[in-house]
């Protein structure tokens, strides 16, 4: 069965949603896009990242097409139509189609492109990568200087995660000026004793809604938060390694550059936040 | 009438040229381009454009679809198709539709997409702005760590662009680390006494094909080049500024962050280095 995708207001069987090659999406890397799971058929904080999503619009000045309940109902309707138990919802906001290619933004009344896609997931709860852990490989961090902007600009991310297969590890984590960044598409973290370390946010690394939900329940477990950069050789020493990402949640790592991290197991701190957050925003989804 | 494009071997009317929305041109910004100028409805310097599509595409392991002489029989069809006597071909290599979005690279025999389409630009050669020069204000180099690869990703040239306009002036130099690297879509240059000073390749800036014949005409001349990052300040009390591009040649630059460069008009060198390239480039154009 093909799939539903959502384009600009119609619900098309795949092969047929196409964008003009004079989208801004296509030709300047000028849009930006959301993940949001879905488990039991349901969306996870859905508010969450429809905040995020507002926030990079407003960053680029692109004009936010529709109203949250609006995207709520696309998104609805394509988890439904594309029989979705766990996967994910995928969406893009472009600046649009000017009709041509120019550097300068188009005028103001340019309708943005918003397309939204599924992807069925099975498995995405009880992923069996949560139970062996990820292999890490730390890279430069060659990325544009506007990381909190969720932008489609993932060439090096997506060169990165081939670099890192290229090496025999599941992914990377990027380096600049002597600290990890983030990992390719999700936000790095490590635990000393009782505490999680995650870098600040800044424009350095993408604001995660995954980040900033488990970080309030790590809160509410009574472990500390230091939201500082540390370093890969940090990292190498520290009792747990982990992920978050919207659609991986929390996702132990076990391996950083070859070195065994703790165990070289996956941690039971790492175990406990993945298991509170899935509980969690399956209770909420929506 | 409408523009006929360029699309994976077909000519289509350009309402009609439409990707698909899993192209990882759209969705990862992974793809390469290039601008060719028409002059005389010839085309300008196309084996210096193929050479660096060449590099750009193998810097990302994108297979090249097509033959130099594949690519000019379709550039030359669309300059014929669309009348164009002064303009410009612009074209784009993406690494394909793989039907789904996955960070990993597609299977290896995905055929990658390939759009061309021209604009056309009367009054390119005898344009109006090489006889006012252009304002240029400095901003923060903010890009990617590969600006030798020529990729789509030009979020934050545009937005430059637009920072740039909204100060009144033209265009902006970026600057990191204190030095200048190029304008947003052109390399950068100053001349001190009978010196050209421009930067030296490297990750940091493109290798500009309208760069390379310039400095060797230069060298023709008998000035001498030095190839060295400049500072803002340098650039500020230099006897000339100038940018090149492909559509845009040699083009003055008479004022940076408000200070007047030189005589706060046009220079000679810049001139004259505009007449040699563009008679040079008309006469081999092919």
């Amino acid at each position: 069965m093909s799939r539903t995708v959502y384009l600009n207001g119609d619900y098309l069987p795949e092969a047929e949603a196409r964008v003009s090659v004079f989208d801004r999406g296509f030709v300047m890397a000028d849009g930006v896009y959301e993940v949001v799971s879905v488990l039991d058929g349901k969306l996870i904080d859905f508010e969450g990242h429809q905040a995020r999503l507002k926030r990079s619009l407003d960053a680029l000045e692109i004009r936010n097409p529709l109203s949250d309940d609006e995207y709520l109902t696309a998104f609805r309707e394509l988890v439904q139509r594309n029989g979705i138990d766990e996967g994910l919802v995928y969406l893009q906001v472009t600046r649009g189609n000017p009709g041509d290619r120019d550097f300068a933004y188009p005028p103001a009344d340019t309708p943005p492109t918003v397309v939204a896609f599924t992807q069925s997931k099975p498995g995405l709860a009880d992923n069996p990568a949560a139970r062996t852990g990820l292999k890490i490989v730390t890279l430069p961090d060659e990325r544009w200087g506007r990381r909190d902007i969720k932008t489609v600009q993932l060439l090096y991310p997506s060169m990165a995660k081939m670099a890192a297969k290229a090496q025999g590890a599941d992914d990377a984590w990027l380096v600049q000026d002597g600290t990890v960044t983030e990992g390719t598409s999700n936000n790095a973290y490590i635990l000393r004793g009782n505490t999680i370390i995650t870098r600040e946010l800044s424009h350095d690394i993408l604001h995660g809604i995954t980040r900033q939900a488990v970080l309030r329940f790590a809160d509410e477990a009574q472990m500390s938060v230091e939201e500082r950069a540390f370093t890969p050789d940090e990292a190498k020493s520290a009792d747990e390694a982990f992920i978050t990402s919207a659609s991986a949640f929390v996702m132990p790592v076990v391996e950083i550059d070859g070195t065994p991290v703790g165990s070289g197991k996956p941690g039971p701190v790492a175990a406990r936040l993945r298991e509170i957050y899935i509980d969690e925003m399956r209770r909420r989804a929506i």
